[in-house]
C-alpha cells in the first residue's frame, strides 16, 4: 500500500481547524531523549544505530496513544514518500534523509509522532492546529512519562537530558508555532518582529524549519532555551508571545484594510488571476499566492467556506503531494511538476468566484487606495 | 466643446481594421516642409513663429482633403487635451509641448493631420490602419502637391526640401509603421530583428518614437535616409522590410504554439488574470498586459470578436484617455489613475471568458510546455 493512503486523506487534513487558526496553523511540542550508553546517532556507527532502532521502536509502537498508529523504517520508503512526510510536517527534513536504522511512529490522529534516530534517538513532537501549545504539550508529557516507565534515558543530574546538540540539553524541549502573518508582512512590519521576539530568546524560521525561507508569509517560532527553565514555563512564554504577534497581525490587517484597502485588494485580487490563469507555476509562487488567498477569506474578499478548498491546494500543490496524487509518472522535472501543479490550480478553482471587493465593509473603502511610497 | 468630443468616438477607432493588422497596427507617412525666409521653429523668435503659423493655418485648412476638420492652436488646448492628442498619435510629444505659434489641423476621418511649428514649420502625416504604406504616401504626396500650389517652400536645388535638422533633408519623408511583435519578443528573437533591420538603414523606436520604450511589444519601424532616394523608393524598401518582419512574426508565434503552447497560454492565461482582478496597475503593466491579450486573440485562446474591446482598452487605459473618460477631476495624481485604470479593466473585461487552451488546436499540445532555458 502506498504510503499517501495509509495517511490522513487529503480532504479530511484541508478541514481541521483549531484555535485562533487564522494566524496559528499549527502548534508543535517535541522532547529529544536518547538511550545512555550508544552513541548519538550522528556518531554512531551502523550497528549502534540498528541497536537503538531494534530497541525503541517496539517500545514506542507500545505506548498507549500510538498504539495501532503507522511505524515504518525510513530505508523502506521512496525518495517521495519522505518528501510526502516533510510536506505534512511530520517528519523533520534531516530525517527524510536518513535510511537504515531510522524509522517514525505516528498515531491515526497524525497529532503525536516519534522520529527514531533523527539527530537524538528520540525525537517526540505533539502536533495541533491553531494556538494549543499547551495541549501538545501535555499530550507529549504523557508519552515522556510512559515511555520513562520502559526504558532508561541518557540523563545528567546537572544538566538534565543528554542530547546530540547542546542547544536542545535539559528539557530537551522544542515548543513551536507556525503563524501566517501576510499582514505583518505586507505593512513591511514583519521584520521588527522578528527582531522583537529574537530578543526574547526566540527563534524566527521559515517553512520548513531551520535554514528555510518564508515561503506564504509563513513563519515558525520557537524557543532556543531548553536549559535552566522548566518545560511549562517555557510553553508559557511562547504561548505569551505568540498571543502579542497575533495582536500585532490582526492589526496590521485591520490598519492595512482601512487605510490601504485598495492595496490588500489589489495583492489579493493578482494572486487569484494568476492561480486561476497560469499555465506553469512554481510551488513557492503557489505558496505565496495561497497565503493571500487566506488573507482574501480573512479580509472578506473571498467567502470564507472557501477554507478547505484553499487549504487543500496548499497541500496538494506541493511537490511530493502533487505528483503522488495527480500523476502516474515516477520521476518528473520540476517544470513538468509546475505544468501539473498550474492544471491542478486551474482545475479546482474554476468554481471560486473572483475576489469582491464590495464584500468588504471597510471604513477607508473611499480613499484613492494608494500603496505606501515605494 | 471638449477635445475629446470633437474626436472620432474611441468605440469607433477601437472597430478600425486594416490589412495585416494582426502584427501592423497603422501605417504612417510623413513630410516635413518649410516657408523660406523665415527661421526654423526651434529659432524662430515669437513673432516669426507667430507670422509662420498666421500665413500657414488658413492654407492648411484650405486644402481640400483637410477642409471642415478639426483645427486648433496649441496654446488653447489644456496639457490633458495635448496628451490626448499624443495617445492617439496624431500629434508628437515634441508638439504638444508647444503653446503660442504652433497648433494643428486633422481631418474628419483622422487619417491625415498636419503640425504647424513643430520642429519644422510644416510636419503633414497621412496616417491608416493595418499595412497602407503606398497609400498613405499617396494620400499626403497629394497634400504636398496642393500645398506647393498655393506657397512657395525652402527647397534648395541640391539638397532639395530644406530642414531643421538634417536627418530630414532632401524628401523630407519619413515613412513608419507600427509593429506588433509579441512573438518575437517572447521568442527573443526580436534584438536580431532590430539590429537586422538597423543595418538596412531603417530605425526602430518605442510606442511614442525616438527615445520611447517598446511598451506593449509594440515597435516603430521607419526609414532614417531622406536623401538620395526617392519617396515610392524609400516607401517601398519599408514595405519589404516589413513585409519580411511579419514573416519572421508569423513564424514566431506558430513556432511557440507548437513548440511551447504552455508558455504561451500562460503569459496569456496570467495578463488575464492581472487585468481582470487588479485593483491598482501602471499605464506600462497595462500595455505590457493587454499586448498579450491580441497574442491570445491571434492564437485562439480568446474568442476574435473581444478584438474592438481590447483595442479600446488599450486606448481608454492611457492617462489622457482615462481621465477625460472615466473622471470629473481636473488633477489626478498617477496613484489615482492607476486606481481607476484597473477599475475601468476589471468592470470592462468582466464579460470576457478566461482564455481557453482547449479552444486552440496546436500540434505540440501535449509537450511538457516547459519555457525556454532560463
Amino acid at each position: 500500500m502506498k504510503l499517501l493512503e495509509q495517511l490522513a486523506p487529503v480532504s479530511e487534513v484541508s478541514h481541521r481547524s483549531g484555535p485562533r487558526d487564522r494566524v496559528v496553523l499549527s502548534s508543535r511540542v517535541r522532547l529529544a531523549r536518547n538511550l545512555p550508553h550508544i552513541p548519538f546517532p550522528g556518531h554512531a556507527k551502523r550497528g549502534d544505530r540498528v541497536k537503538a532502532y531494534e530497541q525503541l521502536m517496539p517500545i514506542i509502537q507500545g505506548l498507549a496513544p500510538l498504539s495501532g498508529g503507522l511505524a515504518e523504517p525510513m530505508e523502506k520508503l521512496s525518495a517521495l514518500d519522505k518528501q510526502l512526510l516533510v510536506e505534512r510536517h511530520l517528519v523533520s527534513r534531516e530525517h527524510a534523509a536518513k535510511g537504515v536504522g531510522s524509522g517514525f511512529v505516528l498515531n491515526r490522529e497524525e497529532s503525536l509522532c516519534v522520529m527514531v534516530n533523527e539527530e537524538d534517538h528520540l525525537r517526540m513532537q505533539a502536533l495541533r492546529v491553531g494556538l494549543q501549545l499547551g495541549e501538545a504539550w501535555t499530550a507529549i508529557d504523557a508519552i515522556d512519562t510512559a515511555l520513562q516507565q520502559k526504558v532508561e534515558l541518557a540523563y545528567s543530574r546537572s544538566y538534565g537530558f543528554l542530547t546530540a546538540c547542546p542547544t536542545n540539553l535539559g528539557t530537551g524541549i522544542r515548543v513551536s508555532a507556525m503563524l501566517h502573518l501576510p499582514g505583518l508582512v505586507l505593512a513591511e512590519q514583519v521584520g521588527q518582529i522578528i527582531q522583537a521576539v529574537g530578543k526574547l530568546g526566540l527563534a524566527v524560521r521559515g517553512l520548513y524549519g531551520e535554514g528555510t525561507e518564508a515561503l506564504g508569509n509563513l513563519f515558525q517560532v520557537s524557543n532556543q532555551m531548553t536549559l535552566g527553565e522548566s518545560e511549562p514555563e517555557i510553553v508559557e512564554k511562547l504561548n505569551k508571545v505568540i498571543l502579542q504577534i497575533i495582536e500585532h497581525e490582526d492589526n496590521a490587517r485591520k490598519s492595512l484594510l482601512a487605510k490601504k484597502p485598495r492595496w490588500v485588494f489589489n495583492h489579493v485580487g493578482r494572486a487569484y488571476g494568476i492561480l486561476c490563469n497560469a499555465h506553469t507555476i512554481s510551488s513557492k509562487e503557489t505558496l505565496n499566492l495561497l497565503s493571500l488567498l487566506w488573507l482574501g477569506m480573512d479580509a472578506g474578499l473571498i467567502p470564507a467556506d472557501a477554507r478547505p478548498l484553499v487549504n487543500e491546494l496548499f497541500l496538494v500543490t506541493q511537490p511530493a503531494h502533487l505528483q503522488c496524487l495527480f500523476s502516474q509518472q515516477e520521476k518528473m522535472a520540476s517544470e513538468e511538476r509546475d505544468v501539473l501543479r498550474s492544471d491542478v490550480l486551474r482545475d479546482r478553482l474554476a468554481g471560486l468566484a473572483r475576489p469582491d471587493h464590495r464584500r468588504v465593509a471597510s471604513p477607508g473603502l473611499d480613499d484613492s487606495g494608494t500603496p505606501p511610497t515605494s
